[in-house]
């Protein structure tokens, strides 16, 4: 039920992994017809009631402000074996209202995708992403069952939680985030000293933290406005922690930002845990790079025939005529030493660091 | 006067510039003997002095907190004849306590690094780097141009700047983010819901976002207290743009939210502008790859040998286990297609999309 980039990418995904039988219909024409061209769907239904009429199971993939209405929709106008589910960023408010409370199971699959429509859907999209499901006290292990075992058979993990659990953890790890680089950017954007633009000057970390500024505003709205209140209790936490901040410099508490500092290096370390078993032994290359094809394959390839595993790579592009840093993290100070050497012996500037700050 | 990876990194860079006699020294002997081993200086002094003595150019490379009694002592025993400089991060106190207001010019590289020590020092450390320089009312034409040709000549771009300015710009475009940066990992790294651990749920958002965090205190709580007053100013403003944000939120005022995003969206396009002169043509591309050598070799050769180039890359490892997502730019939607079927045609699974959201 919605045939955009999520519903269509599910539909393929579904198709490839042996689903019998995939039925679509989107309230915009042009969307469904594109869904039947790639394949996405094997058939297009003339009505929200046909495409469920003979559905075991419907994924409601809808804005998330009109999530909750398509749902009770959905839910009228199917069979009561058929169990409902859905794919929108916010899910306390979907599960508060719903009305037959056992056949529906929230769902939120982290795909996030700056695309925008069937056009661009793939089966591959949800490889390996984490797709959070919601049951709530009335859910049947049988449904359960049946919205796991479809989520995991087009690739992606399951992961279970509290509605409003997960509203308050993607208020935290997404939503906030979001909202703080939108923040930052403005300010910086809007400011103008002495004649210079801030902007103009800003630097790869200004640059990092504001990846994700003026994300789609179509899809960002409906999140702050139905996320608002875990939203709220997290922005207001923000703003705790910067007057306490400010408190602590006003009072030139050097003890306090040193424990402040030592506390985030920790809270890096564990976010990087997963991705680096051994943070300490990771080293960063930084190489001037130019702005012309085949560079990145000149290096990769010069580390690969030595056997020098790259295990990050990243490039701060600077403009077409300066070209810009290419950043290579590897593992073990004697690799990324040879590494140095070898591109060194092939003219590039090149410079090594312990890729992450020591305690 | 100061030998450690700055001061090393400037005695590099001007012997390879042709400088004719460089003289170093540092309060560590150790830094001092380091220094003379890697070829950074033509002479290590015995004491500031010495070091100073014949000096045209006196550059003072201490850390933030001891910058300013330093430059007073070099002052003191160095020629009238001789100019002095220094590289620290903040300007305004420096500028306001020196004495010896015609010889002094502030001065400051931006050239970051997570690197310590001489061990680590570089000739290439400033190459395209932005620095900042801040005359003041008296300071010469002669004294400047000698200053800035300096800068200039070790491969940097020099700036001219008011010193109040500088704290006030760098406050913006470099204090504020790394604080924010700190406060946002530590409330997520603190936070607890319904037994889940928010930052172990992180995303690329949150990763990107404290890419700063947890920097080296030593340097860190010396900038939080040096430039006080700009950072104090900006972390207020910030916190008066979440009160602003709340309020239209809590009146779920969604024409605010709308003006909001689209006016972060044109910050960012400003802010990428240098950096890709047609962000609209510049397509994403989004691979899944495993964590073993030659994968980025094999992808970036594949493009090369096409014509296609790369105009930015950045890998996003998850686990050793399940490798990560390369993502790559490229512009123009024809070479990212073709791209994309080339990788395809290798097995691998790719994406597209706009890299930059339309308006």
């Amino acid at each position: 039920v919605g045939t955009g980039l999520i519903g269509a990418s599910i539909g393929l995904a579904a198709r490839k992994s042996g689903v019998e039988q995939v039925t679509g219909w989107d309230p915009d024409p042009d969307a469904l017809a594109m869904a039947v061209e790639r394949g996405a769907i094997d058939e297009a239904a003339a009505d929200l009631g046909a495409a469920v009429a003979a559905a075991q199971l419907a994924i409601v993939a809808a804005p998330v402000a009109a999530i909750s209405d398509q749902v009770e929709a959905t839910l009228e106008v199917s069979d009561s074996s058929c169990t409902v589910t859905d794919v929108g960023s916010t899910k306390g408010a979907v599960c508060e209202r719903v009305t037959q409370r056992e056949r529906f199971i929230g769902g939120h699959p982290i795909a996030g995708s700056e695309a925008r429509g069937p056009e661009r859907a793939t089966a591959e999209l949800f490889q390996g992403a984490t797709w959070f499901l919601t049951p709530v006290a009335e859910t049947t292990p049988e449904r359960y069952k049946l919205v796991m075992g479809f989520v995991s058979a087009i690739g992606a993990v399951p992961q279970a939680m509290d509605p409003d659990a997960h509203d308050r953890l993607v208020a935290l790890t997404s939503h906030l985030p979001h909202a703080l680089a939108n923040l930052l950017l403005n300010q910086v954007g809007e400011a103008r000293v002495d004649g210079h633009e801030p902007l103009d000057a800003a630097g790869g970390s200004l640059r990092d933290m504001t990846r994700v500024a003026g994300a789609n505003p179509r899809i960002w709205i409906d999140i702050f406005q139905h996320n608002a209140h875990e939203l709220a209790s997290a922005l207001a936490e923000y703003r705790r922690r910067i007057e306490e901040l400010e408190l602590a410099r006003a009072a030139s508490d050097a003890g306090y930002l040193a424990r402040w500092i030592g506390e985030a290096s920790l809270n890096r370390r564990r976010l990087l845990d997963d991705v680096y078993p051994n943070p300490c032994d990771i080293h960063r290359l930084k190489i001037q790079v130019t702005d012309q094809p085949g560079i990145f394959a000149g290096i990769t390839q010069t580390l690969a025939s030595e056997g020098i595993n790259i295990q990050d790579i990243d490039m701060h592009h600077v403009s077409p005529e300066r070209g810009g840093m290419l950043e290579l993290l590897v593992a073990g100070q004697e690799h990324a030493d040879e590494a140095a050497r070898l591109l060194g012996a092939q003219g590039y500037l090149v410079t090594v660091s312990a890729a992450f700050a020591r305690e």
